[in-house]
C-alpha cells in the first residue's frame, strides 16, 4: 500500500512538478478522481493552512471529507504494547486506527513532536500507528519529524520562480521564542537533496539536524557566507536535535532582514513571527513568496491525494 | 470588491426583501449559483444560529463549505503593525488573511467585541483585517460592532409580518447578567432607519448607542411611553457604549412581559435568557416571532452570499 | 413523527437485518434517498466511531451534513421550565431545539448521562428536549440511557456471524477505572430480547440494570457459569444503577480472557481499555469481532437514517 508520509514517497519528482503546474493552471483537472471516496482528516494539533488547503484539495478532487480534532473531540490514545490501560488513555491506537479505516478510504494525520522524548518522536508513533493499523493509505499532514506536503509546496514554488537552471537555495535557521519541531526543516532538506539546486544549510552550532537527514551535506555556521549568491532563502526555526527539544540560541542576529536577503526570494512555511524570525520589510517586500507558497499547499495536497487514489485502487 | 459587512452593503433593500420572499418560498432557487466555489467560515467566537444557518444557506447555493474554529483549532493572531512578535501571538493578520484567501472564494468571519478597548472594537480589527488582506469578499457573521445578517433577517421578518403599510417598531433594551456587545442593536437601528417604519428606541440612561448609529433619532428613556401602539417590539440587551462595556443597570422592570407587549409581535435574535430578558409568557405566547426570525437567518445568508457571488465575479 | 431513539423504534427487526446485509454488500444502494436534505449532528460529548460512521452513512445516502460540538462551539442549555436564567445557562432547550430544526431536516444528538442525578438522566432531558421542540426527526447518537445505533450494529454483527439458528449470547460486565453510563448495556439487552438468541447477562451484585430493561430476565452473578457454551460474548462496563453512578467493584477477575472466551466470538463497542476490560490476547486473537462491529456502525446509521427519511416524508 502506498502512503504519502515522506518526501521519498514521491516516485518521480519531475513528473509531479509538471503535473503540479497543470493543476495550478487548472485546479479542477482531476475533479472526478475521488468521486465516491471519503477522506478523513484527523488533527492531533492545531492547523490553519494544512486544514484548509487539504480540504480544498480534496474537494477539487471530488472527495468527500470528514474533519475531526482528535484531542478535543475524542480522547487520549495509548501507543505502548501490553499496557494495562487503567490510566489516562482510553483507546489503543490499534483499535482507533483500524476503526477510522472502516469509515474512510484515505486518512490524513497531523501529530506533532512532543519534543520531550527524541526516540518516541522519531519513531513517529502516531503516524506509524495509523500506517500499521488503519488498513488504508495515510497522508502525513505534518508528523513529529516531517512535513512532506509543505516540502512539496516548497519544491513547486522554487520550480515556478527559478530564474536559472540550477538556483542556489539556502535554508537559514532563525530564532523563535518557543521550542519548535524539526519536521519542516527535515522535509525541506530531504526535498532539496532531490531537486537540481545548489543547496546550503546554515544554522548556529548545536542545531544540526538528525543523522541521515543531511546525507553528506555539511551545514555552514556563518549565515553571511551561506547566503552569498542565494536565489531562494528558506527561513525556519527549529529546536535542537542533539540537546533534544531545547532552545540553545535566541540571537536576533539570525533574523532574516532585507539587507541579508538581497534580491533572493524569501520563503517561509508560515505561521511566522514578524520581527523575530523575519523583518517586516522582507515579508512586506517584493521578494516574499510566502503567499504563493501557501497557495501551492493546495496543489501539493492534490498531487499527494491523487497519487494515493491512483496507486492504491 | 463588494463585501457584506454592514447593512449599508445592501444596495437596494426593497429588491433584497422581494428576493428574500422568493427564496423563502423556494430555497433552492439559486442552487447552482455557487457551484465550484468554496466558502470558508472562520469562528473566533461561539455560534449556533449563525454557524448552522450560514452553512445551510451555502449548501442551498451549491457552495462547498469549510468551517474552522480559529481559537481552538488555530492560534492567536497579531493585529498591530511593526510588533516584535515574541509573545502570545503566533501569526499576523496580514499572513493569516492572505492565506485563507488562497483557499476560499468567500470568507465569513465571526469576531465579537472584547468590550475592554472601545477604539479597538470599533476599529473592527479582525473583520477589517480580513477585508484588507484576504483578497476575497468577506461576510460578516457578527463582528465587534455589527451583525448585518441578523439585521437582514429582522427586516425580512418585519416585512413578512407587517399588518400596516408603516408599522411602529420599537427596540427595547433589556437587562442581562453579562456585559454584551452593541453589535445586534447597532445593526438593527441602522436597518430600521432604512425601512419604511415608525421606529423608536428605548433604553435606560447611559445606554446610548455609538454616535452615528442613531442618526437624528432620539432615544426614549420611558419604556412604557415608547411601547405605546407598537406593532413589533425587538428586545435586546447591550452594555454601555459611553461607560464602555460595563453593566450600568440590571433593573428587572425593563424585562419584556406579556402586559407590556400587548398585541405587538415580539422579536429577539436569540439566544435569550428566559425571565431575565423576556417572560416565559411572551416567548411561549402567540405573538413571538423568534423561531420564524431564526428561520429567516438562512434566507438572509443566502441573500448576502448571492450578492457576493453575483457582484464579485 | 418517527424518531430513532430506542431499539423499540425499529418496527420490523428481521427486515432491517436483511436490508443491512444489502447495504453492507452495496453501501451506495440508497445514495439518492437523502438528496436535497440536511442532517445536523450535535455533539454534547466526545465521539469517534459515532461521529465518523454517522457522517459516512449520511454521505452514502446523499445527505448534506453539518457537525457541531455543542459544548465548545455553543453554550450551556437550560432544561427546567420557569427558571429565571440569570446563571450559567445561556439558552433554553425550547429555543435551541426549535432553531436547529429550522436548519436541518434531521437532527442527531449525542448527550451522555451525567451520572449524578438518576431521575434527570433517565428522563433523557437533552434527547427528549430535542424530540419535543425541534419539530424534525431525531437520531439518538448515544443518550443518557441508550445507544440504539450501537445495539443495531451489534444485532447486525451477531446476525452475520451466527453459526447456529439460536446462538447463545452473553453480556458480561467488566471492570473499568471510571464510572460509565448504562446506555450501551441497556440498549444491548433491549435488542437481544428482540433477537432469536439464548441470552444471558452476568455481572457482580449491585450492577442490576434499570427496572424494565431486563424484562423477566434474571442476571447470573457467576461469570463462569454464564459463559458456558457461549457463541458470542459481549463485554462492557457500566456503573451501578442502584447506587447510581458509582463504582462498586473493580475486581480484575471479571476481565475477559482468552481462557474464559473459549471459541466464542468477542464483542465490545469500543473504545476499550486493554488488559483492564479485556486481555490483549482476546482483542488480538482470531475471535475478536470489534473491527467488523465498528464497520457495521455505518450500516446501522444508514438503516436508521433511511427509516427517518422514508417514514417522515
Amino acid at each position: 500500500m502506498n502512503h504519502y508520509n515522506h518526501t521519498d514517497d514521491i516516485p518521480d519528482l519531475p513528473a509531479w512538478l509538471e503535473r503540479g503546474r497543470q493543476l495550478a493552471a487548472n485546479p479542477r483537472l482531476l475533479q472526478d478522481l475521488g468521486r465516491g471516496k471519503t477522506l478523513c482528516l484527523l488533527f492531533f494539533n492545531s492547523s490553519l493552512r494544512t486544514r484548509l488547503s487539504t480540504q480544498k484539495a480534496a474537494m477539487l478532487l471530488g472527495l468527500e471529507v470528514m474533519v475531526m480534532n482528535f484531542g478535543s473531540e475524542g480522547w487520549n490514545l495509548e501507543f505502548a504494547d501490553g499496557t494495562r490501560m487503567d490510566g489516562g488513555t482510553a483507546e489503543h491506537i490499534k483499535e482507533a486506527a483500524a476503526v477510522v479505516g472502516q469509515y474512510a478510504d484515505l486518512v490524513g494525520i497531523r501529530a506533532f513532536a512532543g519534543l520531550k522524548d527524541r526516540e518516541a518522536d522519531y519513531a513517529e508513533q502516531v503516524l506509524n500507528g495509523f500506517v500499521r493499523y488503519a488498513g488504508v493509505p495515510i497522508l502525513n499532514m505534518e508528523s513529529a519529524t516531517g512535513h512532506p506536503l509543505q516540502a512539496l509546496a516548497d519544491a513547486l514554488t522554487i520550480d515556478t520562480y527559478r530564474r536559472t537552471a540550477r538556483p542556489k537555495v539556502v535554508l537559514s535557521w532563525a530564532p523563535h521564542p518557543r521550542a519548535l519541531p524539526q519536521a519542516v526543516a527535515n522535509s525541506f532538506v530531504q526535498m532539496m537533496r532531490r531537486m537540481d539546486v545548489d543547496f546550503t544549510v546554515t544554522h548556529p552550532p548545536g542545531y544540526d539536524l538528525a543523522p541521515g537527514v543531511m546525507g553528506g551535506l555539511q551545514p555552514v555556521y556563518d549565515q553571511k557566507e551561506a547566503l552569498q549568491g542565494a536565489d531562494f532563502v528558506y527561513v525556519k526555526n527549529w529546536s535542537s536535535y542533539t540537546d533534544y527539544g531545547t532552545i540553545l540560541n535566541q540571537d536576533p542576529a539570525w533574523m532574516m532582514t532585507a539587507d541579508k536577503l538581497g534580491d533572493a526570494y524569501f520563503m517561509h512555511c508560515l505561521p511566522v513571527r514578524r520581527n523575530v524570525v523575519v523583518a517586516d520589510a522582507v515579508l512586506d517586500g517584493p521578494r516574499s513568496l510566502v503567499i504563493p507558497l501557501a497557495a501551492n499547499r493546495t496543489v501539493s495536497a492534490q498531487l499527494a491525494l491523487a497519487h494515493l487514489l491512483e496507486t492504491n485502487s
